[in-house]
């Protein structure tokens, strides 16, 4: 009988938590099981620096609603330095740069739009957006930390991400070619999404090039993600998509939902990948 | 008889030329007429700061494959400066940041990935991407500098935008409500497109919300672009469509494809507009 020692799981807001480390300087602890072997999740990386972008705006510009970052070199689970700058405090937005360190040497560089996100509302329109998944958390099939060759990721003990049964065949080796991915991510314990987790959830996914050929990991290059709108509390419905594969890249696109359904954020990043 | 002054044409490398201007520094010279209401295009500026970025690059690095703006005050046509510094020299790729100066104060600030992109080759997988238009360059309706409201768009007549005759309704104001525009971008001249040139690209198509709702002026937030391949002579076929409108912002695809079909580059924007 194999016992498997139980899971140490961390909220996403203790994972993400950055301290002030002098003007304009904040420290974060990466957490060695938000990574995907060995390597931190991009996603939430561009959360913890958004976090430090977010504490140098001003106190009404509360909320990520662009940003935009370049993976340089991947850091190691362990302290990591952000140093963020305002570059410019306008009156309905603030634009501000982000850079991440470890050991000296520059690990990510980001750009962020700050602003405020206003509760309510309703799209005034939404019809160029594509249709969500309509199946339910529930008859949603649970994705396995390890992976189809064998290989175990870590971040899948921490997050809940399901897929639906039309994609989850994924699961078990037989893409189907469309390059799509359709699901729900919940967070540690079921934390309510804010505008800083969704910049880790449009990156939460596989990629969507696992429903094309199985091609082991998948290195984010860039990461762009748009925060729409506050979501509402419990898991978001996830659609990930790739597009173009050409030169051993490939671009993809995320969409998010809140569970009303409400479009809540979007990314798009282009990655590595070794097909072609 | 109503004469009209000829147009005074410059290519595009002559507009977005830099000039050295000390360590990691250039200028340049933001022409008058590749404005929009007086105001520079955005994949435009982009693509001053892009070559600004490839100059301090290793040689071998001489391709822009992927560039995220955040844009935080338009500059006036006229002299600016771009500060490029190398974040990272890699050995496939280099990452550069790149911040636009007028009259002291920041105008653009911008990330790129630096690499090489090998000529011909074809794409791995493209089964993810929308459908270019099937209409021939001279059967598509050329777009008339002067928009719906009477304003004149200087921009439109340096470059050879042409629409799809089923795009082209939004010519006379009657737009389809699918929120999609095709059709192609000739340059000045008909000067061939290159990595730099496809920065503009992904900008140079009126907002797809003139398809869904007349509005104005919609000013680039972030744009983020991704150089896929060399682009082949000859115009390129442009896709531009928008997703969700929400708190007055819209989020924009633009999709690039050269004269032989092949997928180029592709862009994503997040932008203000004044509807809902």
């Amino acid at each position: 009988m194999t016992l498997r020692a139980p899971v140490d799981r961390r909220t996403f807001s203790e994972v993400s938590t950055v301290t002030p480390a002098g003007p304009g300087r904040v420290v974060a602890e990466v957490d060695p099981e938000w990574t995907i072997g060995g390597k931190p999740n991009g996603g939430y990386l561009l959360a913890v620096m958004g976090r430090a972008a977010v504490s140098v705006a001003a106190a009404d510009h509360d909320h990520v609603v662009a940003a935009s970052a370049h993976y340089l070199s991947s850091p190691e689970p362990g302290p990591v330095e952000v140093d963020a700058e305002v570059l410019r405090a306008g009156r309905s937005a603030s634009q501000v740069q982000a850079r991440m360190h470890q050991h000296g040497r520059e690990r990510v560089a980001a750009l962020f739009t700050v602003s405020h996100l206003a509760s309510g509302g309703a799209p005034h329109w939404a019809d160029g957006l594509p249709e969500p998944s309509e199946v339910a958390f529930d008859d949603a099939v649970k994705l396995d930390p390890q992976l189809p060759d064998r290989r175990r990721v870590a971040i899948m003990d921490q997050v809940e991400v399901r897929l639906d049964p039309s994609s989850a065949a994924v699961l078990r080796g037989s893409p189907s070619g469309r390059g799509e991915l359709r699901g729900w991510l919940r967070l540690p314990g079921d934390e309510p999404f804010d505008p800083i987790s969704l910049l880790y959830a449009v990156d939460a996914f596989p990629p969507a090039t696992f429903d094309i050929e199985f091609a082991g990991w998948v290195p984010t290059f860039e990461l762009t993600v748009y925060v729409r709108a506050l979501p509402g509390p419990g898991p978001v419905r996830i659609l990930q998509r790739a597009h173009l594969i050409d030169g051993q890249r490939v671009d993809e696109s995320c969409w998010v939902w809140d569970g009303t359904g409400r479009p809540v954020a979007q990314g798009t990043q282009l990655a590595g990948v070794r097909l072609g």
